[in-house]
């Protein structure tokens, strides 16, 4: 079976996608994008995504490409398709196809919209969860809009290579003021040495994450200790464990930050037990 | 007769040229492009725009997709066939196609090329420079790599909107020490109210232009006074003139900024000459 993308309005052959060389998207990372988990043939958190895919493209004055309602039936036909029970759905939607000029398109076009799905190995990402990661600090490069998940994503895109070049999986950006912000695909919680679990508040400097959204409402429901504020690189060095999470990786370990082992080098057991609660709290729609 | 683009070793007809939906281009950015000018049937600073090209993609370590000397070749094919004898020719280099993942593909693919051209009215730029353009100053907040021409313009493209919405054609960018940077897709420049010709050193926070760096022939040739350092926007409401450059508005001169007239309010000397000399300095090439 091939894989099937759906690219404005068709269901077509992937290796046979294709999108304009003049889609804004391509000469201008004009656009924005989601990614949603599918987890034992179920869509994950789809409404919360669908959420932030209005306030990306509203920031950006680029129109939805339809309702709500069709974007979920046409990513829930796309991993139907595909025959994907594990794995996961990506959405793309940029200003369209226009002759090259920075500004707006002054006839307005229709935005383009390119919806991909494929399977992964549900134990993949458990067997690594079981070792964990390594995470290399990366300096804050990028523009101060990171609340806006654009596609415009090449610092991430070095960042990434940075920390894959030194043997690590993530990179964490530093801000100016030796805090953390987030990690290139990721957002990034600590719980301190005196067992409190942190994560940077959403308000700016991050995006404003879905999965980091779950875990914040299964700490609450579970009374996790938790404080909401920013950390810096020096207490995460000190902490008693550390995590990322994204919907691609759900909740996973970090054990080694910058060389150096975080707590006793192993996954801690509020990473854990967070991983393997997440799918109580997130929202799970039938495809089928 | 139908525009032709070169998309990865075949000329196409411009309005079916398309890229695969996984182009690290199209899903994070992750390219630079190059715009020439083509100024009675010729090729304007090829060779600039080619060191430039190299290093661009040396910097986010992406090969060369062909050699120079073929580069210049099927630039000047896609030239020819378009029958562009004033105008522009665009060329994007991408890393490749690759599933989708931040990382570098670990097998290396090819890199993505994609070259067209187009024709512009010769004398649509000098009638806009005989009246000049309006400029609105932006906070500057674009990541530092700017020195590197990537096709992540996202930031670029809302700045620019952002003038035009107050009816202006560019945005210059203010730094957080109040000095200019440059415009949302040119350099800026301006002449001191005692007569003296500044622009910004390329050495970091701009992109070394190649217009920019014919100009500086041109005025080293000319005897125009002139220092290079960093200029502030509350200097440039004060200058005598001032004027962007860019290959494809070469020298425009700017007559307002932020609603206030710049001099007179009226195309400077300096950059009409300038603009008037601008081919006599630069290197141009026979396309046939």
């Amino acid at each position: 079976m091939s894989r099937i993308a759906y690219v404005n309005g068709e269901y077509v052959e992937h290796a046979k996608a294709g999108v304009h060389i003049e889609d804004r998207g391509y000469q201008f990372a004009d656009g924005v994008y989601e990614v949603c988990e599918v987890w034992q043939g179920k869509l994950v958190d789809g409404p919360r995504h669908l959420d932030r895919l209005e306030r990306s493209l509203r920031e950006l004055r680029i129109d939805m490409p339809m309702s709500r309602a069709a974007l979920t039936f046409v990513m829930k036909e796309v991993i139907r398709r595909n025959l994907v029970r594990h794995g996961l759905v990506y959405m793309q939607v940029t200003r369209g196809v226009a002759r090259r000029d920075h500004f707006f398109p002054l006839q307005p076009v229709a935005p383009s919209l390119v919806i991909t799905s494929k399977s992964t190995n549900p134990r993949a990402g458990d067997k690594q969860a079981e070792t964990g990661i390594a995470v290399v600090s990366h300096p804050e490069n990028r523009w101060p809009r990171v609340d806006i998940k654009t596609v415009g994503l090449l610092p991430n895109v070095l960042a990434k290579q940075h920390a894959r070049d030194q043997g690590a999986k993530e990179a964490w950006y530093v801000d100016a003021n030796g805090y953390v912000t987030e990690g290139g695909s990721t957002n990034a919680w600590i719980v301190t040495k005196d067992g409190v679990l942190v994560t940077r508040p959403a308000e700016s400097g991050i995006l404003k994450g879905i999965t980091r959204a779950v875990v914040l409402d299964l700490v609450a429901r579970e009374g996790i200790r938790f404080e909401e504020r920013a950390f810096s690189l020096e207490e995460a060095f000190e902490a008693r464990e550390a995590f990322v999470t994204a919907a691609s990786t759900l909740v996973m370990p970090v054990v080694q930050l910058d060389g150096r082992p975080i707590g006793n080098g192993h996954p801690g057991t509020i990473a854990t037990r967070l991983r393997q609660e997440f799918h109580t709290a997130s929202h799970l729609e039938e495809i089928r």
